[in-house]
């Protein structure tokens, strides 16, 4: 189909999406309306719903885009673990509308078929770094509690980040400050 | 002084704070007003500007209140840093409005006194936990890198424990899961 402004199917769907990014940077993905947001594309008031259904199938698309950034970041990231926690890291600093609606499940569908399958590539994405880990380290026999430890110190240190909160000393690079503070939870292999 | 209802000085400014508590529980801080304040906590509309000024000036008490539960928490879990990492994490689950508002500066005045103040409290305990660790570590030399590792791992379990997006095999107690994660940055000592 041709939509408002001759825009192909997938072009919208894609423009929405974009424009949902900005708003979300502005103001937070709770600022957000179909309504609105079909007004600052310069769309009708029906295109959003007719792609998206609701806002809760917006945050849908939006966090599954996210998950498959992210997958993407981490595996064109290497194997080495800690260049996978400094990618997270530096995912979250570019994309940090996707970051936030990415763990907000209770904006979005979390079971939503599309959802589950960019979450899964991401989540694999994570596991096959904490797998490429040497066998000598201390907690080898779990690689799931690996896996959460890490996600955890990565997570925790882009959250601070965008945030505010970390004192100056840190820095204003992400990745140098990520690699420093994920290194003493896996040194590099 | 005694206003609506007869409430004394602090007691009106401690119902409003625990009554801002109970809607950032429910619907996140933004959408607290000290109009909706007022009314929910039964005083007139002036109560709470008179004792915070505005928003930013409420959510700045409930941030330093926050700092203060929290730097009670970490030292009251002892000198062990373990201990410390698993109290931060059952601060956050218990406390989860201030949690989510000590970690939003941009909705407060992060320079107002009190709140330097107790945040200084609440980075003092994380530091002297990590002050405690046993000297051979491979990072001794940098306890200011250990602090922000420590603090990142941490936060990210508690931010992603309260997001809702950790998978069931992690259990429902966020005490035992914490230790198991905060373990593999600094064993017990």
């Amino acid at each position: 189909m041709t939509g408002t402004r001759g825009y192909h199917h997938g072009d919208l769907r894609r423009a929405l999406l974009a424009e949902a990014v900005r708003v979300i940077e502005e103001s937070g993905p709770a600022a957000l309306s179909l309504r609105d947001l079909a007004r600052r594309a310069g769309v009708s008031h029906a295109a959003p719903a007719h792609h998206f259904g609701d806002k809760a199938g917006l945050l849908t698309a939006l966090a599954a885009d996210g998950f498959d950034l992210l997958a993407e970041a981490l595996t064109g990231a290497g194997d080495d673990l800690l260049d996978r926690g400094v990618a997270y890291v530096d995912f979250a600093v570019r994309h940090r509308a996707h970051f936030e609606v990415m763990f907000r499940p209770d904006l979005y569908r979390p079971d939503a078929a599309e959802l589950v399958a960019a979450r899964e590539r991401a989540g694999a994405a994570l596991h096959s770094g904490v797998a490429a880990l040497p066998e000598g380290r201390p907690t080898a026999e779990d690689p799931q509690g690996d896996a959460l430890a890490a996600w955890s110190i990565v997570h925790g240190f882009a959250t601070l980040w965008l945030s505010g909160a970390l004192p100056a000393r840190v820095g204003d690079d992400p990745r140098a400050a990520a690699r420093a503070v994920a290194h003493r939870l896996f040194p590099k292999t």
